[in-house]
């Protein structure tokens, strides 16, 4: 019997630097991670650019390094990964309590502090990973619960506009709303939304 | 003049530990936080009677060591926690990935790997109480907006069961509401849970 299971493909990393160098610090992340399972496909600067090359490389994890200036890695790394979250780790000696803030508001991953040696890189990346998945989780059961209080909100107030226009119940307007969602084939708050739209435009 | 500012009282900690004793583990972390803004206020073991002993306490920060069995330690934190969430920082070599997922899941504000070096010990106590701070926020967040779509869908069915009920339009029902939570000086989401509450046993 052959062994048919695929072997996983490694995990593709960005290196994000300040200033994009192989340093010493980068040197020794390349030992850390020079492992089959990572491969690193760029080293990066944090700059303008950076957000382009992410989209571009779509890296599963990014790995930045930013010794003393954390601040000013992370607004890139923010803007990098404002549309699509990936995992974040970041090495830093930065302990600056401000910096720490910002760092949790962005959605940093792992934030270590004075802890770049290189066994202790793959433990913290595994750990990151499984706080990333719980991350979305949670960030999506919140953007999920947001979307449904906002539906019905929409829906409420299309359905006020309709029985104050024909003069009928709620119950009555509820249902014209649902056969019209139907017939257009769109989703009811979608509709309730247009609706609002073109109430808005007739003034 | 003399300094007015009051000193800012210690960090109150509780150490967790599989078998509560004054390992070697247990001394390092002692000394480790061995500073003034530092408190110990127990070192505890991961048992059935933690949870009592933290409500007792109410630590700022609980750290917990184990070695190898992070899983049973985690455990007893979780219960431990659930009520009152606090931050929770896991020494450990536990590297199992059922193991990661169920600290994260549970909360576990740091998750630390290998790195119970005395010098690393202050940056992830500062980090871990960034992180839980921010964690403290998104969950209130997402609590609040489920709370709101609750009491949402209990107004607009007590909305439902007075207009039935009295053959009066969604605007008469939804004053009759408000005037009723008024006059009891309850909120109107309440009023109604307890007005479906009557409906239920009346059936």
């Amino acid at each position: 019997m052959s062994d048919c299971t695929p072997p996983a493909r490694p995990l593709r990393i960005i290196l994000v630097q300040p200033d994009g160098d192989e340093g010493a610090r980068v040197q020794a992340l390349r030992a850390a991670l020079a492992l089959p399972d990572y491969e690193i496909v760029a080293v990066l600067a944090a700059d303008m650019f950076l957000p382009a090359q992410v989209a571009r490389l779509q890296p599963d994890l990014i790995v930045a390094d930013a010794e003393s200036d954390a601040r000013d890695v992370l607004e890139h790394i923010v803007i990098a990964t404002r549309d699509a979250p990936r995992p974040v780790v970041m090495f830093t000696d930065d302990e600056t309590p401000a910096t720490l803030d910002a760092a949790m508001e962005a959605g940093i991953t792992a934030y270590v502090v004075d802890g770049l040696r290189a066994e202790r890189v793959r433990p913290v990346i595994n750990v990151a990973l499984a706080r990333f998945r719980q991350q979305v989780r949670l960030l999506e059961e919140l953007t999920g619960t947001r979307a449904r209080l906002a539906e019905r909100k929409v829906i409420e107030r299309a359905k006020g506009v309709l029985m104050a226009r024909y003069r009928i119940t709620e119950d009555e307007a509820y249902a014209r709303l649902r056969s019209m969602a139907m017939n257009k084939n769109i989703k009811l708050a979608e509709l309730a939304r247009r609706l609002l739209d073109i109430e808005d435009l007739l003034g």
